[in-house]
């Protein structure tokens, strides 16, 4: 019950998007936001909720991650490719009914209103309503059996210059959220 | 140039702390808030600045984090505990201070103004500023060689009762942080 691909693939982004230089993705990912995966098998596209996500190296940009579903965890080691994108605050009811859900049983592109769009490097969609979307390749699943932790490679990122300043959520369990408040400047040597 | 231990270790913690269930463990790393990261070697307790980190498992409470740092990884190494602080934005200042240095060089609880306090289970000190402190031991060290990567078991953990609501920092790069926002509740099924 995944989103069918229509012939040729997804869509192009409804909105023009900008290349986000890899050397910046570690800036979107090390404060911790609520992520979204998603995968595509053959013709059916899928997308999990997850924040259990971690940089691993700056460049090429590296993360890890645990999948631990059973329909996402399938594809990604059958495909090894998938996209981290990041929803702002405003979707985040989207957001927590996509990690409620599996994709075995419902289509859920559709049924939470969401827009699979054609990724550049992967055959995993973007979701066209999160502000950065990083397409990826995983490059080590030692730990994958043990733990469901991948190490993904960034090889394509993209950033909705539509939404520069969306806010992102931050997982407390059971559905507590917190949204990101003020920033804060203190000079730094640390990258 | 590290904190000298105390003969018999350190001093307790000066205000009493509570116990945190191993099961709480998650809703405060989920978030991903920058955390400094303790050890101890013979006499000398070290400290650094840590913001790649992730859950792996809910219970034991298992996360994984990246330690590129040559001091604490060498201390991790032998000794196979430490402890993860959470700090409380008041100190951030110190946290960016820690971050910037290295312990082979400067003694960094004294010259940030920190205190180190007995543990009960590892040999690596707790953080008296800090409000959640995690009594971890190193797991798995598989991909520890090749990303810094390891596994660490939360064996026993604290919270500072007198520091309830404190709002932690999350790391944008280059000493830009966000501080948590607003609290925003959607029902949920996921842990």
């Amino acid at each position: 019950m995944t989103t069918p691909v229509p012939r040729g693939g997804f869509a192009p982004p409804p909105s023009p998007l900008e290349d986000l230089p890899l050397g910046e993705v570690y800036r979107l990912i090390e404060p911790g936001p609520v992520v979204l995966l998603t995968t595509c098998r053959g013709t059916h596209a899928n997308v999990m909720t997850l924040s259990w996500h971690m940089m691993v190296d700056f460049s090429p940009p590296l993360l890890a991650c645990i999948v631990a579903g059973a329909l996402s965890s399938r594809v990604l080691d059958e495909t090894r490719e998938c996209v981290i994108a990041i929803p702002p605050v405003s979707i985040a009811g989207a957001v927590v009914g996509i990690g409620n859900t599996s994709g075995q049983r419902i289509d859920k592109f559709a049924d939470f209103g969401l827009t699979p769009a054609r990724a550049a490097m992967v055959a995993a969609p973007l979701v066209a309503e999160c502000f950065v979307n990083l397409e990826c390749r995983v490059v080590d699943d030692t730990l994958a059996e043990k733990y469901g932790l991948r190490i993904l490679e960034v090889v394509k990122a993209w950033r909705d210059p539509a939404l520069r300043d969306a806010k992102t959520i931050h997982h407390h369990g059971y559905g507590d959220f917190v949204v990101d408040g003020r920033k804060l400047h203190l000079p730094s040597k640390m990258p």
